[in-house]
């Protein structure tokens, strides 16, 4: 297949998976679903129409592989999640899985064969939404997953481990799906960016430097309710007039540090009358960087700042940080030769960090990882009019075949320039 | 009957009203309801245990009479109401009435005629529980209760008409309750501060200078929702953001204007999620000051602000002015009296404005009104904390005992010093 016609393919794939979705009328794709196992077994034909014999792990992950010149070949993973959020568009997870099988198909058209095992993973669930717990396919891979975690239930009070053995997993040998890391030289991932970086600066793909570190806490300020016509302003301790001044402040510091975001997503005010001084405000905080130092360092700023106010306010401020995760560096190799390709193909090589997770996250636990970014429409995911071009597929799936090439042999082929 | 007789029984009648909830195990009393009846059977005992022959009018407001000299004599006019909010307090309302009986029985104790008829209302409803709209009893007074008022209907489905019938008022003889301004003195109050004044400053009483005017408006701060890790800050359009700073503004203008309170109550961001930059923002705001000008000079200063942040934000804003309500000014030769009357009894006189609405200020629009304040705890009020301290009491008391005696004749008697 030409590079139009397998990118052809990718899109039409996209829509078939589309349409596989455990809800009627809008596609939602849980962790051993019937729809999980509808969409997995239609992948594994796509897998091996490009030659590859298909298994599944004990967790429900899908694999295919292309093997390696010899069985001390090492092995190196091409993947994406197959799973989805509820009401979820149809990029976010099976377009890096798709262009894989896009990579594997021209090698398998081309009688390339390269001197490592490729593998395309498809994971059981990288969204967390059937048991409100993320990247259980790449944890399993990772040794990552925990008896605790099989004994979760969902919400019709099934377990974990019963799911995952309806599915065909196998729950009590889960160490099975556990690899080695010796065995592996790297891990790539395809994903749209879900952020608008790469349409601002009208780019096709983007390198990944990072998946940015994140802390989220929970905030509350508490003051005094009273009433709003007969409290003077100098007798107050109004609790969202102390969390207005910290939204700001947060907004502030994150301005002024560059590749800081800093979000705050949830608010209440209580008693939430409008003629009642809030006395009570909680709200949660979002910070993330691609360096744990730049990160740690406004989250200490903020830290402060919402200890100033209270003093300010004359209230009382707790700050919970209910989440803490470290960024996890794309390694510099796989990046560089990911750069390498894009540069045959683009201009420029944008470089960005990744501000949500993806399993490179998990699978950098056991291998090096790199990511590319599909440009996508309005930064929008999560969401039914999540897109990405038709044109910028065959971009990302060039790319691929060159970085894979690259892996293969560091010789540089000859320049050519797309767009 | 001694000042602390008058005092004690007070608030030994305070307690009693207290008991009289239409809800068990808190107090809740609304208009027209069983509680209210058995309410004024109980006042109308204490009324005429005062002296007073007792009536209702046609919306059922309480009314207790010492008549004047003669048939030509005119009216002055004490009183406040006997309906509550939901799980009230006990002294909103039936304070201003058990003060007003206190001065009745005063003159009858002491037998001391007033050249004027002198009447103690306990309004039937200020406080709009049962019909969504406030001051009933004293509205029906000024002639601004309309038949279409009468048409409302409760939570149970009963029009304002049938619960006036059944509560022995007459709604198709409205008017009746009507009062002609020319038989009318004026009308003075006794009411808590419902705010923190007063205890701040330690005096027991104060002359309100005015029922401030109230502007409520309802703000809408329309932005684009967004990953919080993937949208870089200078791609955001965070309503949160924008609303924060309003909400500062809003602070801001309040603490440098003199006497202006600004309160933002109830806040809503949407999606409200975490890991999602609010793409909209809803919020109240209640702006009051004693002088229209200067409310709406903050308003027109903080309509400035909200589009000045749309436009920083690139954002929508719709700002819905939903209550404009002048203020309304105390009499000035009332107040004086009133103000002579408390410096008979305390070294200083504090005026204040009142910041919440009371049944003085629709009765304003029929004849001269007066208010005093009397200190409350913490400026807690619409809540069972609510309370007064009884050493505050007699000196309400007296204050509107030598109020009484100035109208009469205004001869200052002999200076005599509390406090």
């Amino acid at each position: 297949m030409s590079l139009n016609q397998l990118a052809r393919t990718v899109m039409d794939r996209i829509a078939a998976l589309g349409r596989i979705s455990e809800d009627p009328g809008r596609l939602t794709r849980t962790f051993c679903s019937p729809a999980m196992r509808q969409a997995n077994d239609l992948v594994a034909t796509w897998m091996r129409a490009a030659g590859m014999p298909v298994s599944q792990d004990a967790i429900g992950n899908l694999i295919g592989r292309l093997p390696g010149p010899d069985a001390r070949a090492k092995t190196f993973i091409l993947g994406s999640h197959l799973d989805t959020v509820r009401d979820a568009g149809k990029f976010d997870g099976p377009l890096g899985v798709l262009i894989a099988i896009a990579c594997a198909q021209h090698l398998h058209d081309s009688k390339i064969h390269l001197p490592f095992a490729l593998e395309v993973i498809g994971f059981a669930d990288e969204e967390g939404v059937r048991y409100q717990t993320t990247y259980l396919g790449s944890k399993a891979m990772a040794g990552k997953l925990t008896e605790r975690d099989l004994k979760r239930i969902d919400a019709r009070g099934i377990t974990m481990s019963d799911a995952v053995r309806a599915f065909g997993g196998n729950p009590d040998q889960l160490s099975t799906a556990r690899r080695d890391p010796r065995q592996l030289l790297g891990y790539a991932e395809v994903h749209i960016e879900q952020g608008p970086v790469l349409e601002k600066k009208n780019q096709p793909v983007g390198v990944v430097t990072a998946i940015a570190g994140q802390t989220r806490a929970s905030l509350r300020f508490v003051g005094h309710a009273g009433h709003a016509g007969t409290t003077p302003m100098a007798l107050r301790h109004d609790a969202l007039a102390a969390a207005a001044r910290f939204i700001v402040a947060a907004e502030t510091i994150a301005n002024s540090t560059a590749g800081l975001v800093a979000t705050v997503g949830q608010i209440e005010a209580l008693p939430g009358a409008s003629n009642v001084i809030p006395g009570e405000v909680s709200l949660t905080l979002d910070v993330r960087h691609a360096q744990d130092s730049a990160r740690q360092k406004a989250c200490s700023m903020l830290q402060k700042s919402a200890r100033a106010l209270a003093r300010k306010y004359a209230m009382k401020m707790d700050w919970e940080t209910v989440h803490d995760v470290p960024s996890v560096p794309c390694s510099r190799e796989l990046s560089a030769l990911l750069a390498k390709a894009v540069r045959r193909h683009l201009v420029k090589v944008t470089q960005l960090p990744s501000g949500a997770g993806h399993d490179a996250a998990v699978m950098s636990g056991l291998t090096p990882v790199a990511m590319l970014f599909v440009r996508c429409k309005g930064g929008i995911s999560h969401h039914p009019a999540e897109s990405a071009t038709a044109k910028d597929i065959p971009v990302a799936i060039a790319v691929m075949n060159d970085f894979l090439q690259f892996l293969a042999n560091p010789q540089p082929p000859s320049k050519k320039k797309h767009a």
